[in-house]
């Protein structure tokens, strides 16, 4: 058994160029979820991704949803040994500004050994590590020391609205005893992590509405409400001078932290000045009473992700703008209810808005937050894959951001999730330049092989 | 001098036909000052509007600007007879969500005897009532009875900055009893009226950058200062619960009305449902302890413009936005000061801005509030010539919306201005669906011509 890994890893190394240029290929896909425009990217990634499943005679098929299709993939019954379903998306975020883009977002390049491309993180070349550490055990081995189930979407980054429904009908088909996910981040560029939880997300969209048409500011001001005014109280309604939101109940089901929890986060070696400069702002700053990694892992949160209405060109335009809008996130955090936030929610906004608008709260997506335990087999097998991989020791982490999927494997299949995060902290997921180092996909890569045969010997 | 005032009034009746042909070519000019785009079409107007004076003999020259060029003519000395300035405008606003318009903006289009097109009342249509008049009185007299200059300018939608200039450096060449302007509104669809004031205005952008770009708003959310979030901040606090404008000392210099002026506002007939129902707002508002009249003459205000930043599109984007801004614009009365409201509206921002964000506020235009007396021999003159024109005898009335070169032809000319509004209130100016009546363009031809032939014969 032994020998087969060794030779396994032998075959990630005598490939490397190969499986370089396949990262090239797939991220060069421009498969926007939330771009209506881009459907046909979509299908072309999905069937992308079963290619390569294929190429190793893995059985691979593409599954229609109601909106972006899904790929699954088996490689069978073996023997007894465990069962895991690999987790991954191969949409991406939209572009942004393309200015701020120093190449391209689908043109991968290289710079000092690090690719740059949408996607290259978040998710197409953590998900690829798998597919492609599954060609290495199949061209090496002919067969896996366990069985492997593939389950790559295309909705992660608006939501997966049509995901929960497939698993739940295709719950024999995907049951396993733990699901891999590569979709996280190491702890720092010198640090491996394995992440334990992560947290929920309540999306929503404030539109304001006041006058039937763009007014003259001087004809009218003053007389009626300006919806962008009411919209300005309304979001800075929502938190107080202490950063804490002010939606009532909105922390009644917070978990506070275990002392253990909390020491082991304390004992992280976490450089709060390496964080600030990699935010680029002038400080730090979050809710009161807090330190910067429990604001990022186990406190709530709300931000704007984006506010628009009224004259947004250059220069000056003297109206009062008909309409406006602001989409507002919250992540959540155990045991905070997406559905009861979200009522939540609604309700402040309303408390907060004059008679002389109108205002519609719309719901762009929800996921329920998610941790996991710390000592199973899986997760010593998970630890131990990543410390060969990547020649050191990971540390458990928990994350801000969220997978919607988490909790769903949790209930419908029983299953707990392990979160491989193979990608620096700072790799500009969701903003311009977003990058994967190649040292982090090929050490990503070796553990993903390392799991295979650790998990199977376990 | 009664029959040649007879003659031309009909012959504006003649021409009627060709003179909305006229306003239709004018109004198809793309003339918006603010897009660097349309430098073109901005020299075309200059054009168009000289061509309507050398039509009719009378000299008139494009002159340059550092910007947009001005229109000027002048019909020469008239035997110690009073010297007349007429100013407009010949630029417009842009024309916003092209969705929202019924017919194009630049096609202009009759329904129910009313044009529809960006600038049929701002400022085309009305400044082309008096070089149409000077057309009449010159093909029938062949003369003026007084002497008739004329200030086209191409940048009044955008704070008129070269202006000032202009009018210093040519005060010789302007210099006159009167200024005559039309770019204001009747008091209702039925009402004639004369503005005698109007507010000066402050216009700033504020910029918030927080992020070297945009971040993830799970994996930094709550951690650092989201710049939307600390933007709404920044303009909610702006004002109280009250609407009163919180910038300390904003109020400082605003003068209290007359018992007489007070008085004379109440005693108009105004509709504040009607008002109400031509905005299209659920209901009105404004500063507390002031009535809707006293809010749009008499008050300051402040109304945000625009918003921008982040995520705009479709769908949802988890991002933490590195940049957004708000254009904010104030409406100034006697005796507050530009350059003072300005510095003030910029401590208070700053006093605003947390240490998590850096903050820019520019200055995007400044202009003085005006009120002029009301029983001048050329006020007398416009209202018994708005009454003739109208048949029904105007209200005497001021004007949120700002007019920046009014206090200047008071000092460095020395005229007052004589606002002849034509259009109805709520023609959609700086909106979607601009409108002027064929009505109310003639009607306000005809009080142009009757307002020469009243002051030469005051």
């Amino acid at each position: 058994m032994t020998a087969v890994i060794d030779k396994t890893l032998q075959y990630i190394e005598t490939n490397r160029d190969r499986f370089v240029e396949l990262l090239y290929d797939f991220l060069r896909i421009p498969s926007i979820s939330t771009d209506a425009s881009k459907a046909e990217a979509m299908r072309q990634a999905a069937g992308w991704v079963r290619q390569r499943l294929l190429d190793c005679d893995v059985q691979a098929e593409i599954v229609e949803t109601p909106g972006h299709p899904v790929v699954l993939a088996d490689t069978g019954p073996a023997d007894g040994a465990a069962t895991v379903l690999v987790y991954g998306h191969y949409d991406v975020q939209p572009v942004g500004d393309e200015s701020l883009w120093d190449s391209p977002a689908f043109e991968p390049t290289l710079r000092d050994e690090v690719v740059y491309a949408r996607g290259a993180a978040d998710d197409k070349g953590q998900v690829l590590t798998h597919l492609l550490s599954t060609e290495a055990w199949m061209k090496t081995a002919g067969k896996l020391p366990l069985r492997l189930k593939f389950l790559i979407e295309g909705e992660e980054e608006i939501g997966s609205p049509n995901l929960g429904a497939l698993v739940e009908s295709h719950r024999e088909r995907l049951a396993c005893d733990y699901v891999v996910i590569s979709d996280t981040a190491k702890f720092s560029t010198d640090t491996p992590a394995i992440t334990y939880g992560t947290k929920g997300m309540v999306y929503k969209e404030i539109i304001v509405t006041g006058p039937k048409t763009d007014l003259h500011s001087g004809s009218f001001g003053g007389t009626v409400d300006n919806p962008a005014n009411v919209l300005a109280r309304i979001v800075a309604g929502l938190k107080d001078a202490d950063q804490r939101v002010t939606i009532p109940g909105f922390y009644n089901d917070v978990q506070s932290i275990s002392p253990q929890e909390q020491a082991a986060i304390d004992a992280l070696p976490f450089d709060e000045n390496d964080y600030l400069q990699s935010t680029g702002s002038p400080a730090l700053s979050g809710e009161a009473g807090f330190t910067t990694l429990q604001r990022r892992w186990t406190r709530p949160t709300l931000d704007v992700n984006g506010l628009y209405g009224g004259f947004m060109g250059q220069g000056s335009s003297t109206i009062i703008p008909a309409r406006v809008g602001a989409k507002v996130s919250m992540r959540i955090v155990p045991d905070q209810d997406p559905a009861a936030i979200s009522e939540a929610f609604d309700r402040a906004v309303q408390a907060l808005t004059p008679p002389g608008v109108r205002v519609e709260v719309r719901e762009l997506a929800t996921a329920a937050p998610y941790v996991c335990p710390i000592d199973s087999p899986g997760m010593r097998a998970a630890i131990a894959a990543v410390e060969a991989g990547f020649n050191k020791r990971p540390v458990l982490i928990r994350e801000g951001g969220t997978l919607p999927i988490l909790p769903l494997f949790r209930s419908v299949l029983g299953a707990e999730s392990l979160m491989m995060g193979l990608c620096v902290p700072n790799c500009n997921m969701h903003g311009p330049n977003e990058f994967f180092a190649l040292d982090d996909f090929f050490c990503g890569l070796r553990s993903s092989a390392c799991f295979t045969h650790l998990l199977a010997g376990a």
